[in-house]
């Protein structure tokens, strides 16, 4: 007891000063005073080796200088929220590639032209995650307008008519389901709801069929987490259907912890524990050099990606949240013991000591292998996420812990 | 001289039985023999470990097949002819998307459906330059008519309008060339007119369009080839404009020197290995652990890609046949001891001396980072290729090295 106390305080004290550092690397480097928005093609000292603008990490950055300036005292500050703004301006402006059609752009040049569409939902998710932070800091109704508008195109896309993103289907083409499809709805229906009853009330229904459809992502009798299943719930045939993500699963895995918080299901924060935090991390941390593995196949094949075997930030960032989650949820000890063996590699390996912010790729044995600190798919996000969600379950479990205040000293007699 | 024979003497056998080793594998691993075409999804063994089917891999098989029948002696065999033309019938049948419609699926089911299509030319390109070989080495003439009409749709995208590969052109989008465009032209430009001198002089504008763009890609007043510039021969911005892939300019450089050999142009000759093959070679191989890099930045930056630092087996098929070329070419002893570094390097790293073939994908250490022999972008061609081109430069070397026959001994008299 006494020795999780002392863990605790110590990882607060880490994770705090390790967010200040994060974040005045993004502060000091990223921002586009000229055109607002973001580069995030920042070189290992910040200096920036392309200017294109990628709307996933618009979106995100917005989202996460709102949080922050929401939720923690400290980063309460003008240049936070104007930079957001100006963010948000940015992506209002730019972001759809034929307005008043909602599709939006994955790249943008500096001054906002669309270099390059993906046939998905997912710059949009990031374009309302963004509007929602938005409003929910500055009260601007635009804002929230902006984010229920595009939340009802993007679940249109979704469980309606995915015509309007531009996919062909083929004949051979196998319907299936990637399991990012129903995290990120259950993440915006999180999103939204929060501190609002009654859109929280509004996207209930979705909330529980985008927990279902990530539930059944667990497969082969409940041993193993698969990326992609059949549009009816099975496994598919081939490499497809044996891809699996250990980050990604251990994402889904805190997106289910909070939905089971929210409906006070112990039995399911028990299975999302078992099934998307253990299991994950059993067969995806590398027994030999430590940290995740970035891909696996589910028979222990190997996996045609290149990069399967690089250990990448955002998994580990991903674990230190679930880890920490399950063990705020449980008090179950051995999850604290797993958060801090994954945040121990990951402070260790990824951290730059030197510039600030976290490498995002090494090689299986722990090399730097890019020492980029921003690109096209790495920005201001994961790593501040991370920190900012540590801390804040952190205070509270540290909160709950502090011994009993002393007694009032007896009144004057 | 002596030292030059042996050398060459020695590459010729080991080129010739490791020829054999590789196809060995093919032929045992690779057949479908329910429905024509070829498995490429191997693993070290040959097992499969996926039956989707490549179009790229279909089309560059039947080449292989056909190219080794048509000029090597000891693969002139019935069961690679028919295979080959199983594999031409499963293209002939099913490579179209929506026929009569040319554009081509990039994979298909086991069967035949298509899965997936690119919106660009290269599916197209293999399925020609497998209609062409098949044409050259059965004679029918529905092959070659094939391979024409695809031709001329594959210029038509090139040279006037895209349109109907199905890229939207957005305003952010840069108007650019990548090298490869040009080199896959020019190598069917090279197929279509060999042996057939109507064609080679129908082709022959054509032809030297080609040279001339990729000779454009030549920047930065000669110190680097980059991979993609404006359509009217200039830099372009950011990472896509530095972008470099050392392999690929090795393979335009030995494209080049054919068409410089067709030419008889020295000083054209002279140019390419000082540009494509040297240049490259001494920017792109690893000074620490050996082997070229896949991706570079022309400015030494980090680049993007997540595998830039790993060693590929393409690369070095390619650079074997660059530097033996170049020495048959022009004699240079230079180039034989570059062939005989890259040769001993592949040889070392790539080959599996226990199950055959070669494993494609090593860390920049060299360390196999996976074990598959085939898989969506590797098949039977790079290695086979190389191996063959080797030998047949390697037979012509030391044909024209041979001591003059003794001369007849003296008639009876």
């Amino acid at each position: 007891m006494e020795k999780a106390q002392e863990t605790l305080q110590a990882w607060k004290g880490r994770v705090e000063q390790e967010l200040d550092r994060v974040m005045a690397f993004w502060l000091e480097h990223s921002h586009d005073h000229e055109h607002g928005g973001f580069f995030s093609c920042l070189g290992r000292g910040g200096q920036l080796y392309d200017d294109l603008k990628y709307v996933w990490l618009q979106g995100r950055q917005v989202w996460m200088y709102c949080h922050l300036y929401r939720k923690l005292e400290r980063f309460r500050r003008p240049e936070l929220l104007e930079a957001a703004k100006a963010g948000g301006e940015f992506l209002l402006r730019f972001a759809r590639v034929a307005p008043p059609g909602q599709k939006c752009a994955f790249v943008l040049t500096r001054a906002g032209s669309p270099v390059k569409v993906q046939r998905t939902i997912f710059s949009e998710c990031f374009y309302t995650m963004a509007m929602d932070e938005l409003w929910k800091v500055t009260g601007d109704a635009r804002y929230q307008g902006e984010a229920l508008d595009m939340m009802a195109q993007i679940v249109h896309w979704v469980q309606e008519d995915p015509a309007g993103l531009g996919r062909s289907q083929l004949a051979g083409t196998p319907a299936s389901e990637p399991m990012a499809i129903p995290m990120m709805l259950l993440g915006l229906v999180e999103q939204l709801g929060e501190e609002d009853e009654g859109l929280a009330r509004h996207y209930a229904e979705l909330g529980d069929w985008c927990a279902h459809r990530i539930l059944q992502h667990v497969q082969r009798d409940g041993q193993a987490v698969l990326e992609n299943i059949s549009e009816d719930g099975r496994e598919l045939p081939g490499c497809l259907g044996r891809h699996q993500n250990p980050g990604h699963a251990l994402e889904a895995g805190w997106f289910l912890l909070r939905y089971a918080l929210r409906k006070g299901d112990p039995a399911l924060r028990a299975h999302v524990i078992d099934k998307f935090l253990l299991l994950p991390f059993r067969s995806g941390w590398d027994p030999e050099h430590g940290g995740l593995f970035y891909f696996q196949d589910a028979d222990g094949l190997c996996p045609t990606q290149l990069e399967w075997s690089m250990k990448l930030w955002w998994p580990h960032s991903e674990a230190m949240v679930a880890f920490l989650m399950g063990y705020s949820d449980s008090g179950d000890p051995v999850l604290l013991r797993l958060f801090s063996q994954v945040a121990e590699y990951t402070f260790r390996q990824f951290r730059d000591p030197e510039h600030g912010e976290w490498f995002g790729y090494l090689s299986r044995e722990g090399k730097v292998a890019l020492t980029i600190k921003g690109g096209p798919f790495k920005g201001c996000f994961h790593v501040p996420r991370c920190l900012a969600l540590c801390e804040e379950m952190l205070t509270i479990l540290l909160r709950a812990r502090a011994p009993p205040p002393p007694p009032p000293p007896p009144a004057p007699q």
